[in-house]
């Protein structure tokens, strides 16, 4: 199975893809990867929206074997740090490119993935954690942009049947059990049964 | 050298790509090229807007490196039957995306090009040649596109030092010719001498 976690920066999404990778055996990986391209993107302090659209999709076009292999597969499964999701809400702000265009030049490049799940929390409390990070803010984590990629988020949770929201402003075990859940109802919905 | 030629479809580009290719002993390479990307292009009979910018960015992103290691080089030298320089002029046609906004996105791909000749032939001689071949049209063989197309590669060439426009409505000689020409006034710019 190909399952994605995607939300806002500080929803917790990359300790709940490590847990549950962990649970389903199955690998993990991130976009960014680590080609090329995704190293141009960590370089850049401040990527404009052309550079962002020619990294992320030459990034994502270096995985497409590899999600393939996963996308619908009993015995593959990939557990993915975000996917094409938030490219769809994060590169439509202020941009002219619409939600609908990014998805649709993204599903160009990837396969249809079994999940996606949109770890949800209130955008302050995505800022408080951020900033207890103590670390330099990111382009992409100031308000205005977050509160933009949310909507979009939750938009495309009621639009696509393979998105599952989940609340992510709770304590990492209750989290974990929610999408744990998820992955199981998936599983059932795709292949009758629960394949990992 | 890293070395293109591009111009509207009909405009005698293929021909002039193999001989110039002899003429420097160069490596022979076409956008589109034959990689998973390339060949999806290939196979679809009218690609949207967004297939486009997908598939055409995926299939740039596989040639960069094969393009860095020609581009500036004394000893490495590729022609290619276009360049990025083509979406620019193609994919801006009526599509919301400005021809500035598509080079900035491409240019985060590929290096610079020593040369990128805009091989020019009047729409009309272009439709005729194409007419001629007796071949089913491709989607983007309609005069309103290449018209277009047309004006976006002139207004590049006056841009730009390093684009050259070759008058194509020749015989295949005479063009041949000045393409040559305009790579040995490229190298002597680049280089002081003649690399190849």
């Amino acid at each position: 199975m190909l399952i994605s976690i995607d939300g806002i920066d500080g929803c917790g999404k990359s300790t709940q893809v490590g847990l549950l990778s962990g649970v389903l055996g199955a690998r993990r990986i991130q976009e960014i990867s680590p080609s090329r391209w995704g190293k141009r993107l960590r370089a850049t302090a401040n990527p404009s929206l052309a550079q962002q659209l020619a990294w992320f999709t030459a990034d994502r076009a270096t995985l497409a074997e590899s999600l393939e292999e996963a996308s619908g597969s009993e015995t593959v499964h990939i557990v993915s740090d975000r996917s094409y999701l938030s490219a769809v809400a994060y590169q439509s702000y202020d941009s002219g490119l619409t939600p609908s265009f990014l998805e649709e030049l993204n599903r160009s490049i990837v396969p249809e993935y079994d999940l996606q799940i949109f770890l949800h929390v209130p955008v302050t409390t995505a800022l408080v954690r951020i900033e207890a990070r103590g670390e330099a803010k990111d382009w992409c984590e100031h308000p205005g942009l977050l509160t933009w990629a949310d909507r979009v988020f939750e938009t495309w949770v009621s639009m696509r049947d393979f998105i599952e929201q989940v609340d992510g402003a709770r304590g990492i075990d209750e989290v974990a059990a929610d999408v744990r859940d998820a992955a199981c109802a998936a599983s059932l919905r795709r292949f009758g049964r629960i394949v990992f």
